[in-house]
């Protein structure tokens, strides 16, 4: 194996390690959520630097990379590809620090009902960003048009819940201020499925060379 | 001047070009929930397409340019930060389309009260765009910081708008749903100030050769 060839599995693990990091940020901001644990939600937000770190190096192991080593094709798809995935992951480390945030708030307050949607929220989007990453290090086009198809799905809870918590609000004024921020949580989880779609789309130029972003029109989008 | 100016220069003008439909966007959108005006808030909808055309031709031509010229130092950091700097404008294309949706929406139900606060986070959001991408294409990093600074006044205006809006909630249900569509809103021009800070952060990089992002912890962004 070539240097180069070793120092681009490099970048593979530390873009894997990154989504891993941010694969628990996910769902350890949701169990803090639903467990009222504040211990877990402060871990969540600590941990956040961590992913931070690895965005930074991965930019700069990147750009090393493509200065010393001159890529071509398909290793400077891979490459530049990865220095815009690390944006993804490093909003979707941000997202999770949001609902770390408001789960410590909500945890201040009564219950205002189990959580059942927004648990399921979590998984999918959660399953959407391992897929997404897995299908980028092994450039596997067809686990990433089926990370796509299920960004719906997260689409269609979100307006589940933020119809449920409307109605909450009409009844019950003392429910607003937790309502709102529970309203907020369910479109941090919609916002993450947006951007691990947004990586499996990329892992799509990587097989084929052709930019499919943007054949869905973005008005579908909410 | 080389091809290869020449070929840098037509690549700040498409940036510029998309930060500038980016900016019509923001405020057109503003502007038709503030005046009612479903067809601007329509064009707004059908003019993103601009802006992902030239979205996916700044990638392109951004690793064409890497590939063929093999750009060292400056103007390959340049290059990497355009096609990371387009995912952002992208990004704030597709929320200025969510806030021509809320008006649309919104369009259709009586006045809430009249909007004040939100024309002037539009304000702050579409200044600092606008020179979060002159800072870029100069190179400006003292106008960069600067544009990192006024984040701050924009999530403060997002809380006076959220918490006014839960007044409302509490006071008269039947404003509900009102108020969380204009919530949204709030919510969306504070994340287009977050992309434009995350531009600015990227113009220190490209001037310093030193990333700066995460200096600020997360957990102060909201």
């Amino acid at each position: 194996m070539s240097i180069f060839d070793d120092e681009l599995q490099q970048l593979k693990e530390k873009i894997l390690k990154m989504g891993s990091l941010v694969e628990d940020a996910i769902r350890n901001s949701v169990h803090a959520l639903v467990e009222r644990d504040n211990a877990l939600a402060i871990r969540v937000i600590d941990n956040d630097r961590l992913v931070n770190t690895l965005d930074v190096e991965i930019d700069e192991e990147s750009i090393r990379l493509i200065a010393l080593r001159q890529p071509m094709a398909t290793d400077l798809r891979f490459i530049t590809m990865a220095m815009k995935i690390t944006t993804d992951l490093e909003r979707m480390g941000d997202l999770a620090v949001n609902i770390a945030e408001r789960a410590l708030e909500l945890n201040e307050e009564p219950i205002l009902k189990p959580y059942i949607d927004i648990p399921k929220m979590k998984s999918i989007a959660q399953g959407m960003t391992r897929d997404a990453l897995d299908a980028f290090v092994r450039k596997d086009k067809q686990l990433a048009i089926d990370v796509i198809t299920r960004d719906d799905e997260v689409d269609d809870l979100k307006q589940v819940v933020l119809h449920e918590l409307a109605l909450f609000m009409v009844k019950d004024p003392s429910t607003v201020t937790r309502a709102m921020k529970i309203s907020f949580v369910a479109t941090y989880l919609e916002r993450i499925a947006d951007h691990a779609t947004n990586i499996a789309e990329m892992v799509i130029y990587l097989v084929e060379g052709k930019i499919i972003r943007h054949t869905v029109q973005p008005s579908e989008k909410k």
